[in-house]
């Protein structure tokens, strides 16, 4: 992929923290960059997408197609990065002038779409997010520990739960662990911010939230939602199978949560307050 | 997982075409269960999540949770399923009451959700959103049809072309290939409904949707939303890495769509429309 024209690369550099792997120790690496776009129609705000900077006047295109608001080329009159010299935050909204009877059918299907509330784990500019989360979430206090050997075997517990995922290959888990690595609720579902939204409801419902003392354990990828997720349930520490994004590692480091990637075969990689796992 | 209360499974029994495996043929399969969950606040429709059944309950506290719409159990009065002898269908809407603050903030917490359009790739309840794309949009026509062994080959072609993905292990691919196999245009995002409007919206950019001879590869899973965004793009054929979900194969057959799952190791599975893939 190639730079994108505000010059963002589609990875961030980032120092992480190798645990029983052949290089072990701090060592830099990168990270998926992921960042709020806000697109816009006609100069008023339409949808905020969390996604890595570059081609970003073709993905507003193609998501207004699959949102059923253009259906060909006639329809754009005009795709335009917002710019100014001073506040490089533009360049993460785009603003889109309609052309014609998709035009003309604009006011129409913004009051159509208002009557629907859609679902986003994230409906709010990544900067913007931060801001307000830091307002709602102090960060969160520095226990518990939980042993390095234990941590490393977590994602295996999960799996050995997973029991549609083996039959389907479809599904995303999740799981909440205490600290001696029991499993107190595993869930599985074809979204996976979905599934950690079902282990962390279930204990809400039971009046268990915040999860101080827990580890929250996906089977996939880290994205900013998942951090979010945890950290407005209170949860210190995010183990996850496949790597994390440039945001979720910024808001770890803010939210006070351990956050591990790629933790299998033993080892681990630690992007974010390491000293919640003994042994390292 | 365990059944959920209303009865349903979290998989389906499919019907699948193997090819280029051990066990060729027709034979039944199984899919993980996609089915859209409304959640409604009050009464009031809140938001729409692609979800498994299962903890249905659980999933909307977990939501409004991350949400901030409540912030713990005391929060919370009742969770409860919609119910009806005669339809079944209610069983995917959950209806939430709050308690005391959050009650009373739930007012001041819409309106301010309103003025934020949220992204997401899907507005709408599944069965609402099948019906009103039989009105948008037609089943696609036969044509075109491409060779096995090539159709085998284009996930390779797509990981050829992630050069972040070797790079991060944080990024979703996408492609559109021609019925030679040439490949037009691949992105990259950490969000792989991004990745698919990139590579779309590119196309639509130069006037060339919709996209009746092409081939869209997913690096992922399939899901309702990528059928979707398919379907309205006009692209015929859908190729893809890992499983699909159930309510992808339903839209699938209903779009004329040719779909299929784990393309890979020079075999697939085809779960709908067989006829344009050649030599079957």
């Amino acid at each position: 992929m190639k730079k994108d024209d505000r010059g963002i690369e589609p990875f961030r550099r980032v120092r992480v923290l190798r645990v029983g792997r052949r290089d072990p120790g701090d060592t830099p690496d990168v990270a998926a960059t992921e960042e709020p776009l806000e697109i816009r129609l006609h100069g008023s705000p339409f949808a905020v997408i969390m996604r890595t900077p570059g081609s970003d006047r073709e993905l507003a295109a193609g998501f207004l197609l699959s949102e059923g608001l253009v259906r060909s080329a006639a329809d754009i009159g005009a795709v335009e990065h917002c710019r100014h010299p001073h506040h490089p935050e533009l360049h993460n909204i785009v603003d889109v002038f309609l052309l014609g009877a998709a035009a003309r059918d604009l006011p129409a299907a913004l009051a159509a779409r208002r009557n629907i509330l859609t679902s986003s784990s994230c409906g709010l500019c990544g900067r913007v997010t931060i801001d307000s989360l830091r307002i709602q979430a102090e960060p969160l206090a520095a226990a518990p520990t939980i042993d390095r050997d234990l941590f490393a075997s977590l994602p295996d517990e999960l799996r050995r739960r997973q029991s549609v995922f083996d039959e389907t290959g479809g599904l995303h888990g999740a799981a909440l662990f205490t600290p001696d690595g029991r499993c107190e609720v595993a869930a599985e579902d074809v979204g996976r911010h979905n599934a950690v939204d079902k282990v962390i409801g279930t204990m809400l419902l039971e009046a268990r939230v915040p999860l101080k003392n827990h580890t929250l354990v996906v089977s996939g990828r880290t994205s900013f939602e998942i951090i979010q997720k945890a950290w407005m349930a209170g949860v210190p520490i995010v183990c996850a199978v496949s790597a994390p994004s440039s945001l979720a590692i910024e808001l770890a480091e803010e939210a006070g949560i351990t956050l591990a990637g790629f933790v299998r075969d033993g080892g681990f990689n630690l992007y974010s307050h390491p000293h919640r796992i003994r042994g390292v």
